[in-house]
């Protein structure tokens, strides 16, 4: 591909002659990685109308720059970027002058510094990957999502594949979730009940923006899933995390003034606890009782090869008060960004204004791949594959966790794809996954997951959804003799 | 496609014998919609180990609903639902019970209630759409974009198609849009100056969730993008609305208190006016006297096919005070959600942080398909293809409104996809185009676009960027004839 025309400007406050200003601004590019070597430069006369200079200024540039053996001469078809010209290994611009602006002043509100789960960047290649929520490649039914998508890439899809829908869904999504997913977590509910989600993430923002403000209190599960902790804090509401025990959440602890509690039944997120139904119903008594909302992260609830998983517990609120949240990330992949929230209408509405404003709707090629997969039975086929796999990883890592004697404080009952696990009190299980790092293990540290200052330092959570069976048991063993040392 | 047995759930409160309740469980399935003609029931062995019932308790329901014509039964392969059941048009659940949350209490914020453009939802059936920013399938290199995503959807890009970013981008797009697009305006930038967002409209929304509060002020265009107002609403800043003339917005004018403006230097929206070059150093000189950020919406600036645009305002930008926004949503389609922000690093750091909060990341897929699909070469091609097509139709536009007499209010001076329309005074264009409706022509009225209580409203927009050529003069015709007898 030939370098255009239009990536020439000449500064308007450039010193020197046009000829070493134009022999400067190529000279750059080259410098600084934007022109390639083999790359071709527009012809003398095409750049000399586009910068509104003489033709013989632009040759002069470009013979000086052959002679500095930055260019190369190829005949009559033209002039080459040179394999000799100097090449930095990446590409790094010529910085800009000092700039003045006062960020700190000019940024009105800041969003960073929270907990974060970082992941080595290399994880997949390390031997032994107690990674959480990624997608495992043995098990992805690579094929048939691609065939879906290139069905939605169709000519009959085109409407769907490019148009703005402004506020709007993909019809034949939402369709098959009313129709297919949410009566599985017995669930119903009318299209105009369901909004799709950049991931389960989106819709727990959503949710938090419109039902708190710096007058209200939500109340969240302790330990709980990081990032909920971090996006209620633009929302200025006070939060009060509450201790979980063996079967999740402890309605009793809720406190009176609480207007949204954040809860993950089918699931506890991290410790893999499963709400029992009579709790549920607690559950639901108390936030009538205090008039609080309930935000239900039902992620995961496909992962269930032990047992059927419960009713989800807006299967059971009569009220209208509990928001779903349900979300594609661990049954089929994080980066598809996809997820879903059901609640009702005067709800859903005041949500799908406020997804409009910060992105109008997420892309319309991924949901129509996405109602797809699920129509064609893909979907179901490929929670089967999961779910025999993950019950195979399953056995091998409580095997090995037996042999090894380490203490695992959660399971989930029904399946799930993780195990929390306790490491001795002296522990700091951050310092360990480090260390384990260098023997090609992660595990991750539980200590984000925590709220308050005091946090337990020797949880560590145990992915199982990511790990070849057979790697399962010497990777356990390195984290047991790990432990043992520490 | 059977239905699955975990769709079957037991109500906990039912009423009735266990065999009434199973055979109502199944009506209402049918009743609603949610199992459809010909659709396999589970077993009966199945369905009663999955409910906890006896078998025979399952069999009774379903010999009842075979007399009652909701099922058939084939030979020994098992239950499928009747031909003969009732089937309701489109899917509506059974209504829950009546509700009890008080939703004014519970919604802590609004974010309703704005203007918003409505197109007809079936205006590519129309004869005459001039309508503005839609993806005409007759310019897009669909064949080619199939290649792209379906290569993006190959086993080398696994990772990219499905892994958690967290709050990272495709660096492969980062790259492009660093190397190729971005010095197309004259600007350079590090990747870590650059943010992939859900299209212009998400970009827009982090820098005013960033740069505002409500202590500050931002100053706007008026008449401006309609969904910048909106946007800047939560924010719960003050907001001045400034007069653009033929030039853009008037530096001048800019309150000395105002902390961003937000600007579309290129081809003000929805004016299409562009701002000479002597009138963005002024603005950027306003800009330091007063200590302001500027947001600067590039939109469309591919769209050149009447003359090289001008550098962006960022290019002329030495104190990293300019916020550059970019679109693909108007070069390649508006359902694809993707655009970028550059700025300086403390910014798009703070960017980062919200997004991945809100979002995580764009969408993986759709990232790597942009990459191949601008790498290749193929983005060059469909703009100089848009590029043709426009000038064609710009050309026919030009003509007939100047045959029948039609003011133009603003026409871009390199190119663009609309014109600006007046009409005369005692019009309501609001009225007017849904007149046109009726004969098939859409255009899509002013008022929107202005701020305070006393909007224009004889103003218009004419897009053309998705009417062919030979349908320009007939429809123009169309609406002189409305506008002439309103």
């Amino acid at each position: 591909m030939g370098i255009s025309v239009d990536t020439f400007f000449l500064k308007p406050d450039g010193q020197g002659t046009l000829q070493a200003q134009i022999q400067q601004m190529i000279a750059e590019g080259i410098l600084s990685g934007r022109f390639h070597v083999g790359e071709k430069l527009p012809s003398s006369r095409k750049l000399a109308a586009h910068l509104g200079v003489s033709r013989i200024t632009v040759t002069l540039a470009y013979t000086e720059l052959l002679a500095n053996d930055y260019l190369v001469a190829k005949g009559r078809s033209g002039y080459y970027v040179s394999e000799n010209a100097p090449v930095p290994p990446t590409y790094t611009p010529i910085q800009r002058g000092e700039e003045t602006v006062d960020w700190d002043r000019a940024i009105a509100r800041s969003f960073r510094g929270g907990d974060v789960l970082r992941k080595p960047p290399n994880w997949r290649d390390f031997r032994y990957p107690f990674i959480y929520g990624q997608a495992d490649p043995t098990l992805f039914d690579h094929a048939n999502w691609r065939l879906c998508a290139v069905r939605a890439l169709g000519h009959k899809d085109f409407a769907s594949l490019t148009a703005d829908y402004v506020d709007q869904d993909d019809p034949l999504l939402i369709e098959f979730i009313a129709r297919h997913t949410l009566p599985r977590r017995g669930i119903t509910a009318r299209p105009e009940e369901i909004l799709i989600t950049l991931g389960a993430q989106n819709a727990l923002w959503l949710a938090s923006r419109i039902l708190l403000n710096r007058r209200r209190k939500a109340a969240i599960e302790d330990p709980c899933y990081y990032a909920l902790r971090e996006l209620l804090v633009p929302s200025k509401c006070q939060v009060a995390p509450l201790q979980v025990d063996a079967d999740g959440l402890p309605p009793g602890s809720i406190p009176d003034d609480t207007d949204v509690i954040f809860t993950t039944p089918s699931h506890q997120c991290p410790t893999t606890a499963t709400m029992p139904v009579a709790r549920r119903h607690e559950l639901l008594r108390r936030a009538r009782d205090i008039d609080a909302m309930i935000v239900e992260d039902d992620y995961e609830f496909e992962m269930a090869f032990l047992g059927a998983p419960s009713p989800a517990l807006k299967s059971l609120d009569r009220d209208g008060r509990v928001i779903y949240v349900g979300s594609f990330s661990k049954s089929l992949f994080p980066g598809l960004r996809l997820g879903y929230m059901v609640g009702s209408e005067p709800f859903i509405r005041e949500a799908r204004a406020l997804r409009s404003l910060v992105l109008r709707h997420p892309p319309g090629h991924i949901q129509r791949t996405a109602a797809y997969f699920l129509s064609l039975g893909h979907y179901d086929a490929q929670i089967r594959r999961m779910s025999k796999a993950l019950l195979e990883r399953r056995k091998a890592i409580e095997d090995a966790n037996c042999k090894n004697d380490l203490t695992i404080a959660g399971r989930g009952v029904y399946g799930g794809s993780s195990l929390w696990m306790k490491a001795p009190e002296h522990v700091n299980t951050t310092a360990l996954a480090s260390d384990l790092q260098k023997q090609s293990v992660h595990i991750e540290p539980g200590e984000p997951f925590f709220s308050g200052p005091d946090k337990p330092r020797n949880y560590y959570r145990l992915g199982y959804s990511s790990i070849a069976t057979d790697r399962i048991a010497p990777g356990i063993e390195i984290i047991a003799k790990a432990i043992d040392s520490a």
